[in-house]
């Protein structure tokens, strides 16, 4: 046993996977899930994820010894501010956002003195949401990113990556800017992408479209209002991965137009051989 | 039983796969491969795909009812129009080029009297390539599309067409136009917008990079040498497909600069939908 109370700020599929994995697992003894609305919670509570349910984020904070803030990460950081006052002495808040620097500038000061804040960001998911979609397997095999702030006792950051690490995962210390940096390459532009794809595709050839097409866009399935704020909140750095993105389109589309085949082929190969030495299928 | 003789030049996965569902289905009597190396059709005969090899085009096609172009499409042409002396009066010739309009307008004002040339398009594939990855049910419930050319009977249509419902395709009649249009969208820009996403993201990236990284960038472990091809051979409607792609990131990356949080959602959203009308999970 890691925690006596855990409360899950935002049982949807991430918070309530990591409530039914804690409980599965035996890490918390009492899991309380703090939502806006009673029939998610009602849900969370159906699908196994919390022991108990308030709307009333003072009353679900105040005793935890662990505070997790499992929304979208703009109002993770609207409630984590909100929670600051409440917290116990000696307790945890984490976070499982997507973008971190956002987050942790606007939280880390604010951290009143005895609570921990370590942030993490557990890379599983899924196109689904809401907690009858959880699993308490949802992370077995994850990367979990841990992010230390000013405001991260190093056993409170143990604590963190050992609970992870029970749950499944495989952890990796990164700081905030390098995160959100890489976060958007592999993570944020290849929503946007598929996003974009399918925007741009006719009706007619949607009923075309084959195997490869529905696998190029399936991130696109994700809720729009969780990558909205993960776009709004990494701006930075995913304004300038679209710009190098459309670098890289048009200089194909420049070897395109001049007929250079090898151009062409090189970029192509590369492209093969840098994914197939990272992935196999 | 459809036809006594068919020829399948270049007997790789498409061409060995087609091979392997005549003779398992007994749509052939015979099936013959050209290739231009020895391995290769070894690895053809091993697999299943065909009877007998050659290395020499003129003997391969000069006595068979059906030839069948399975190179890529560059090749096709070339090796379409060294075939056309040789085809014998009543025999059919097709192909399963991924372009339609480079390959149609290179053959079809030069196929011999007595001689019927339909196009065909079975949208069915994998990342990998040669005989020995084939599969007699690679076109199971596949789309094949098929495309009409000035010298196309209307019972050489029809046989084609049988053909192909047999090995397990539904099937689809479009023009060559239409054909290179939806096919920039749902096969070659995607190819392409795959590519560059690998070629974009670091090192790190890689390392860091899960599922739905994985799942996007699926296609750019294409053979590179295919898809330089049919970049090439279908320039004008993918240079097009480009554009307008990169004016749709465009304008994402100008709404998210703007903090337009209301056009970025419908964005993200439009696209959701759009995308969950055609396909679940």
């Amino acid at each position: 046993m890691i925690f006596k109370r855990v409360t899950i700020v935002g049982p949807g599929l991430i918070g309530a996977s990591m409530g039914m994995a804690l409980r599965a697992k035996g890490l918390a003894e009492k899991v309380t899930g703090v939502g806006r609305r009673e029939s998610s919670l009602n849900e969370a509570i159906r699908a196994g994820a919390i022991d108990m349910a308030t709307l009333d984020l003072q009353e679900g904070v105040s005793n935890a010894d662990l505070v997790v803030l499992a929304t979208g990460v703009a109002t993770s950081l609207r409630l984590g501010l909100q929670s600051l006052p409440h917290l116990k002495e000696g307790s945890i808040l984490t976070d499982v956002a997507s973008t971190k620097s956002f987050l942790i500038n606007g939280l880390e000061d604010e951290i009143p003195a005895g609570v921990s804040y370590v942030s993490a960001h557990p890379m599983a998911g899924s196109e689904k949401k809401g907690a009858s979609a959880g699993s308490p397997d949802l992370f077995q095999n994850a990367l979990c990113l841990l992010t230390r702030t000013k405001a991260t006792q190093p056993d409170a950051f143990q604590k963190i990556e050992h609970l992870w690490q029970k749950i499944g995962c495989r952890t990796r210390e990164i700081d905030a800017a390098k995160h959100d940096i890489l976060l958007a390459q592999i993570s944020h532009l290849p929503h946007i992408v598929a996003s974009c794809l399918v925007n741009l595709v006719s009706e007619d050839g949607m009923k075309l479209a084959a195997g490869g097409f529905k696998d190029t866009t399936r991130i696109a399935s994700g809720d729009p209002e969780i990558w909205r704020d993960i776009c709004l909140t990494n701006k930075e750095c995913l304004t300038k991965a679209i710009r190098s993105y459309v670098s890289h389109l048009e200089d194909f589309e420049a070897k395109l137009l001049n007929q250079d085949a090898g151009g062409l082929e090189a970029l192509l190969a590369g492209a093969k051989r840098k994914r197939d030495a990272f992935y196999t299928g």
